[in-house]
């Protein structure tokens, strides 16, 4: 129970979302192949996927959508990446703790910090709510957005995930990545809208899914710019800005992007705002829930899980229709390193 | 004096930004004629746009930017349309309360709001900061996004200025018209950064501008998602978020786009952090004032302007070496529909 209670304070303070499947389709269903999503087994949800994009791109379909419109909204843990054990960005942080220490002494005898250098999770957890914000601040704020941004890259080029071994980066989805190809094909802005920190993912996303950096919603701290005698910076201040998570979802496609999605994308109860956003669209839309299925070549996991719980969503997935991905059943490969094996 | 002080606190309460010019280039200077530039006289101003846009997509040059880091940032008040004699956002203000009179009978006895009904503008001074912000937040907030998008476009499609009787819309540049244009030809992803309202300006910057809604930063008051019943909404709140101007600026430039531009475009002393931004960019970046100095075809207007003030930013411009529109002499017309009279 600590641990759960822990998971999901951690998730509110590092502003992280979460996402997850099972299986249905919208519209009257083509079978057909199609280069674009050479990893994604035939079937329903491919041909779904295939059936919409036809219709809204369709200058003779009642349902044609005018490119302005062809708004694609992402969420990214457990929907463009991996998300266990826990949010990549949480060991992040971790490691944070772990390379600032020596210019904090004081930290090997003070709590949360002594308790992640000694990889004391038991300890961790309670420390609590006041524990964590602290573990945040100290690894998230402090300095300019330009020093962030250098620590992230570092990270995300050479720290690995303690299961698969892989850099995080290499745990994206390869049928996830040829989706925001084939949309972007079809003239759909993709966008990325994730309770992650948005500087956490800007410095690697755009490399990583093709997705332009400013094309990333995400969670955010407080800053300030500085003019710094002549050498102006952006400095990031240790206070929550925005939570870019359920509620937050639909207000930040609204500020960021100032459209309705038609397509929208994600993995976990976190998202439903954002697909009943989309679904509310007067425009035809298209809602899409990976649900992780896959014991073993990824994580299975949904109504149950504290990290991406899918249960809510399910329902209202099944309920109204909407498309579910069967990660084991529609996906002839995860990550884009099976591809090279 | 009072006049003055309305004017200042309006434009931080309808959160609009200001901008303007002199005469200056940084590149070596080729003569050189476009048909991209058409309204552009020949002369400095337009060779150094030209050489500099030459420089930084040339993979022979060694200040060739990539595509993605080819970030341009405009003001829009006073530096895409004009701004005089009032913010035109404002006159939405006023127009709005006259609009919604009907519906709120004690209007009729109750400021600012009896002063905007009647004209009476020395009234409607006098009532201060706060009878200016319960001017706005009637005006802006209590309705959805839907809802104040559409009143918007009503509002933009209608109402015309008081000295050209032309339509607002119609009073946009059409030098800067070619330049976004010219820059987009070129790679280049264009934004605008204003004080104005956001949400103000999104239902018709795209048309107007051919800049997309999701490229425009501005100022916003904060929203609520509503579930409503299933048919979920966004709603405006009558509190502000945030004022994108002056140090604003980098700030949303920062968490909108995640990149310094190297393209900075504005008229005023609201946009000299801006300015800065972009001239601290490590590789070579453009900076851009508008000098208001044609009375006759627009407005001339500079360091002693209440609206638009051009003081420091002029110093700072020719300290520099950043170039400065002179509008009277680098623009053959001023609006769009010279073009056909």
């Amino acid at each position: 129970m600590k641990y759960y209670s822990f998971v999901i304070a951690i998730c509110l303070l590092l502003f992280v979302a979460c996402n997850q499947t099972s299986k249905e389709t919208s519209e009257e269903v083509k079978t057909e192949t199609t280069e674009a999503l050479a990893s994604w087994n035939e079937g329903e949800t491919k041909s779904a996927i295939i059936n919409f994009v036809k219709e809204v791109t369709d200058t003779n379909s009642p349902n044609f959508v005018e490119v302005a419109d062809r708004i694609a909204t992402f969420d990214n843990d457990g929907n463009l990446w991996s998300e266990q054990p826990m949010y990549f960005q949480l060991f992040f942080a971790m490691d944070r703790v772990k390379q600032l220490a020596p210019e904090h002494p004081k930290w090997a005898t003070q709590q949360p910090f002594k308790a992640v250098l000694e990889d004391d999770i038991p300890t961790l957890l309670s420390s609590g709510q006041r524990g964590l914000l602290e573990l945040v601040m100290a690894t998230h704020a402090g300095i300019s957005t330009d020093e962030f941004a250098k620590i992230v890259d570092n990270w995300i080029s050479t720290a690995k995930h303690p299961k698969t071994g892989k850099l995080y980066k290499e745990m994206i989805y390869q049928p996830m990545l040829e989706l925001i190809a084939y949309l972007q094909a079809n003239g759909f802005k993709t966008f990325i809208v994730s309770g992650g920190g948005i500087e956490f993912m800007r410095p690697w996303v755009e490399e990583a899914y093709g997705i332009p950096r400013d094309q990333v919603i995400g969670s955010s701290i407080k800053t300030e710019y500085d003019y710094n005698n002549g050498n102006p910076i952006i400095k990031r201040l240790p206070e929550i800005d925005f939570i870019d998570d359920k509620e937050g979802k639909p207000e930040g496609i609204n500020r960021f992007i100032g459209r309705k999605p038609i397509f929208a994308s994600g993995n976990s109860d976190g998202d439903l705002q954002m697909m009943r956003w989309a679904a509310s669209n007067k425009m035809k839309s298209f809602m899409l829930y990976v649900h992780h299925t896959d014991s073993v070549r990824e994580w299975a996991y949904d109504r149950e899980s504290h990290i991406g719980r899918l249960d809510k969503g399910l329902d209202e997935a099944l309920e109204n229709g909407w498309t579910v991905i069967d990660m084991e059943q529609d996906w002839k490969v995860i990550y884009p390193f099976e591809l090279a094996e």
